[in-house]
This record gives structure tokens, sequence and C-alpha cells, in this order.
């Protein structure tokens, strides 16, 4: 089947979760499937389920594969055992597997072409690592199946900022050693290619978050800031990158100076996420950048303390398939523009015609350049 | 003088940062001078220097101390060579010494009773630090001058929270080993005491939150959340204390669990402040707890990429002149209370009357116990 709209493979997340309750949620408004073609990787029988508890009245379709999804249909691809209980609220491995089994089919009908951007349902603390899916997270699995294990970067945005982070999850104690010039530089790089390419900005100006508070009474920071940022960043800029800092970051966030860059590199996660979390109760958006393949979620933490079903807003998960289809877009512009170049236009110096000449690809002037 | 009012006696700060712009508008409001009597610790001529840049007609009064202040009028102390030139925006070692200065005088007034309470205005980056003042911070002074050097606890406070902090302005790097069971144990002991005889808070909740972030794809922590933390909250909650957590950050700030709480606890400085001054644009005020006398500031981060003077809301000022008042008043009421308890009255049960009886402090007679 052609399809004229993008295919947005949807992973079910932790089925004791609130994922199919924002799922649900969104598709009940018939105007998102003029925006794209949906297929869940999940249950039919889990989804039928939350339709009950939220009395709702979603209508949704079983497909084989995404192949067959209809338009102006919530499909699902069923990919577990049916016999699975839902127990909302609880941490469970079976609920586990059957999210680690979603995101396996989204990925395979990716390779095979069927989807074109994927957006995946919270896991939360679930623990979907296991013999048959060692991976700690989704990213890490993302990284291996579509990237040939190269790293990806999470950047999480919001309506004021899109912000990513050097250090990853890792215990505190071990961000000072883990902050190295490679992988800031490499950071920085990422962020800015994707700024670039993904979002569509010309020349991404970046805010680079101090590891250290700045020190009391003085006006300089720790050993790290003089080693290791200031350094990385005179270079990039030297390489005509509009990088800033290093910043406070609780001087940063006072004066709103957010608001004036295309993208805050923060030093660990808990210096971004605490406030990335603060400001965006509503509309906060993971982007893994760094992939060939499209991938955002909606940035739930998780939210094993919502004791009923129904409580929980499905305005970031919209948010995430909007992204996705922003920068799936953004990204096929890019590469049309690429292939097919405005001729550049310039004056032969050695010509004294007024005459504009144009470059063309396939000449053989050697003159010319 | 018999003053009625409370008399707040507030220092200049840095003379080329917000302090006086923030001063004047503030005590533009005649309304101000019902609630307290200002006396300000600083230099006429620098006071009239910021009335003439930012057009204002404020009146102030100069006296020789605070015994002398008048009701109803900006009182100023001069306290500096009145040679001092006034650059706005420059980081300045005169600065940083007529800050010193003024604090000094102020807290030479507080000990022969002329002031009830002190507010500060801030030195920012000012190195107020000399061979004269050997002290890096303006706390660090007080503790020293009216504590016995006893260690103070600082509580940022805005509309939403109280917020303090385990570990103070520190390297990261020292932020783990720093963090230990008997410092932990003393911050959440003295944050209790001051939330509730200075807050008037009779059983205050407090939220801990946790070191490391959680981990990856699991529902645990690191291992200073086992080793420290946890043990410290399961004996205080033993003692009676509502201590709970320890919290992830992120997940802490995106639920805003903090509205249920009357103080939270950060492990270092940047984990609360980022947060904090993300929500405290224009209502963040510092309280010094643990001192005997009742010190707040407004809590403006150093400013000196503000260029002009006029772009500062004295809002944070004003907050900080009304906690210290609220704190005052508190206080007071509190040990009158303990001076003058209400008698305790009971039932004697070896009695058989329905007589309900006192207990008078001065009985003798050894039955009633």
């Amino acid at each position: 089947m052609e399809q004229q709209k993008i295919c947005v493979g949807i992973t079910q997340g932790d089925i004791n979760g609130v994922g199919y309750e924002v799922l649900l949620k969104a598709f009940d408004n018939p105007m998102l499937y003029e925006l794209c073609t949906p297929v869940v990787y999940g249950s039919p029988k889990v989804a039928a389920y939350y339709r009950k508890a939220q009395e709702m009245s979603t209508n949704f379709t079983i497909v084989n594969n995404a192949s067959e999804a209809a338009e102006d249909k919530l499909n699902i691809v069923s990919c577990m055992d049916d016999e699975v209980k839902v127990e909302y609220g609880k941490v469970d491995d079976e609920a586990g597997k059957a999210a680690a089994d979603a995101l396996q089919k989204a990925v395979e009908e990716y390779h095979d072409e069927m989807i074109d951007v994927l957006v995946t349902l919270p896991v939360g603390h679930q623990r979907i690592a296991s013999d048959a899916f060692p991976f700690k997270s989704q990213h890490a699995y993302l990284e291996q199946a579509v990237n040939e294990g190269k790293k990806s970067l999470a950047i999480y945005v919001n309506n004021d900022f899109r912000l990513a982070s050097v250090t990853e999850n890792i215990p505190l104690r071990e961000v000072p050693s883990a902050l190295t010039v490679e992988l800031l530089q490499e950071r920085i790089t990422t962020f800015h290619h994707s700024l670039t390419t993904d979002f569509g900005i010309d020349a991404p100006r970046i805010a680079v978050l101090s590891l250290n508070p700045r020190s009391e009474g003085q006006d300089k920071f720790g050993t790290e800031e003089e080693l290791v940022i200031v350094p990385v960043l005179s270079e990039l800029v030297d390489k005509g990158m509009l990088c800033f800092g290093p910043y406070a970051v609780n001087e940063f966030m006072a004066s709103e100076s957010f608001l004036h860059f295309d993208g805050v590199l923060a030093m660990y996660h808990d210096q971004g996420m605490a406030v990335f979390n603060t400001l965006s109760l509503e509309d906060g958006v993971l982007y893994t950048a760094g992939l060939p393949l499209v991938r955002t979620a909606p940035a739930y933490t998780p939210r094993y303390e919502v004791s009923a079903v129904g409580m929980t807003d499905e305005a970031p998960f919209l948010k995430a398939i909007y992204l996705a289809l922003d920068i799936y877009r953004q990204r096929k512009s890019e590469c049309e523009a690429r292939n097919n170049p405005l001729r550049k236009q310039y004056y032969d110096r050695r010509d004294d015609s007024d005459k504009l000449k144009q470059m063309v690809a396939e000449t053989k002037d050697e003159d010319v350049l």
C-alpha cells in the first residue's frame, strides 16, 4: 500500500503504566489521523482493557504488520501473549518483557521500511533488561539496533528550550571524571548537528553550563571548567560554532537566559533534568538525536504514584508525535535541498563583462573554482 | 528612643550592584514605614547618586546610629569613606570593603540592641574577603560574629517552598564525600527546628532529595542513598520527625511534589538552587537559620549583566523585609507562650470526684505527676 501520510510506529511501553491511557486519549481525536497513520506495537486486549477502564470509545483495528495499516484508523500490531495480565501501577518483569518485545517488533518493521518514525510510550522503572533483551534502556537498544552501536544524544524539548547532557544517568560521584575533553567535544558536535539538520536552525547558539557552582565570594568555578570546558569551547568557537559559557546553572535559570539560546548543554543528568521537569509539566518531549531513525517519546517521569487510570495528560504524547513528524519532514526537505541545490551564481573576475554566470555541477571548465 | 515598630537594619551590599536601586524603589512607598523603621548601613552620598540616576524622590535622613532612627524615615548610618566612587556593574575591591564595613557596623549595633532584624543587600561576586575581613561570605561572618562560630543553615524561601541544602557551595567533586551521616542529621535537625520556631509549623514535613539520579531501568539509587540518607531518615522518623524520601530531584519537580511539604532538603548547592531560581524569579528570599539574629536577604543572583540602573524588581527585597518581620514576631510570640504557658489541666485518677484540677508550677504536692 502506497502511503501518503507519515507512518508513526508507537510502542506500547509498560502495560501497567500510563501508555495506553494517553494513547487512547490522543487518538480519540479524529484530527490526528489527518497528520499521520499510527501503528501501535502492543496488544489489542490491553488496549481494550484500558478503553473500558476509561469508558472511552476510541476505535482500533488489528493488523498483521504496518504495511497493512489503514489510514484514519488506530492500527495495532499484536506483539505479545494475550494472556498477560494488566495490574495498573505494578512493576513487573512480564510487563518489562512485553515492552521489549514491542520495541523489537517496531524496529524490525522500521528496517523493512514499514514505518517512518518511532514514538515510544514510557517504560518507567520497569526492568526491560533481561537475558533476551540485554539493554538497560530503550535508547541503548536503539543505538545497537539501528545505529551500529554508535552513541545517540538525548535532547529534551519543551516550548522554551532544547536540553542535552554530557554525561548520562550515572552516579554523581562518577560525573567529574567522566567529563572529558573528547566526550564534551563529541556531545557539542552531535548537538550542533542535530539542531542544524533536525531542527532546521542555521547557526544554532548553544549555552554550556558549568559543572561546579561558582565559588562563593569569587567570580570563578572549579578545575573542570578550567581544564575541560573552557578549552573545548574555545576550540569549537574557533571552528565557527556558536558556543557560549560556562554558565552557573542557578544564575542561568534565574535570568531566564535559556530563552536566548537554541540549545542548552548540561554537564550531568540531574542538572538539566531537574530544571527541565520543573518547566515542562505539560509539554516535555525526549528526542533521541544521532540515529537514522527519528525517535521521540513523551517525557513523563515514571508515575507509579498515580494511583488511578485517567489522571495523566496526553499533551506530552501528542507533542512527541508532532516533533517526530516535524523532524522527519525537516530531514526530508534538507535531503531534497541537497540533492537539488540551487546553482551557484558568480561573476568571473577575469572577465570584464558584467554577466552573471552559473556554476553547473557537470562543468569541466577548470577556471570555474 | 523607645521604638514601637520593629527596627530593620539594612546593609548596603555592593555599591556597584542592584542594592541601592531596590532600596530606593522599595522605600518610595510610604506604606512600608507603617510596618518597620528602616536603618540603612551605607552611604548617603551613594544613595543620592542612585536617587538621581533613577530620577526618584525617595527621602532619607542621616543618623549617627540606629538609636537615633526616626520613624517614617529612611534612616542612613554612614559607614564608609564618602570618596568611594560608584561604577555601576564593576567588580571592585573598594566596593567589597564598603560592603564588609557596613555589615560589621550593623552587627555592632545589633549587639548594642539598636536593631531587631537584619536584611542584607547583595554583595554578588564582589570580593568582600580581605585581610581586615577574613570571611568568604556574609553568613560565614555572621556565624562568627553573632553565633560563636556555630553553623547556620541557608533556607531559600519563595511562595511555593522552603529549600535548604546539606552541602554548601563546594566543587561537585567534593560533594559525595562531604555528605556524611553526622552532617545530614545536623542539617535536618536544624531545618526542622527552624521550621518549627521561625515559621511556626507544628509538625513540619521535610522532603529529602537523593544525591544520585535513579538508576536507569531500575527502581534504585546509588550507594550514598543506601549508606547515608536512608539510615538517617529512618532514625529521625523513629524520633518523630516527619522526614520523607529520598526523592529523585527530576521526578520530585515533575510531579510538583514540593507543594506537599513544608521544607525540601537538597544534597548539594546546584541541585536545589537551579530549581529554586527557576521558580522564584520574583519572590526568592534567603533566610539564614540557626542564628540568634534574624537575617534575611533578597535572593538576587549577581546581576552584573544588567547593564543599566533601573532594571531590577524590588519585590524580592520587600519579601526579605516581610519575612524578617514575620520570623521576628513568630519567635517573640513563641517566646511569650513559653514564658506564660497555659496551666495543664488533669483529672486525678486516684480521686473519685469529677473535679478538673490544674497543675501549678509551684505545686509541692507529689501526687500531681
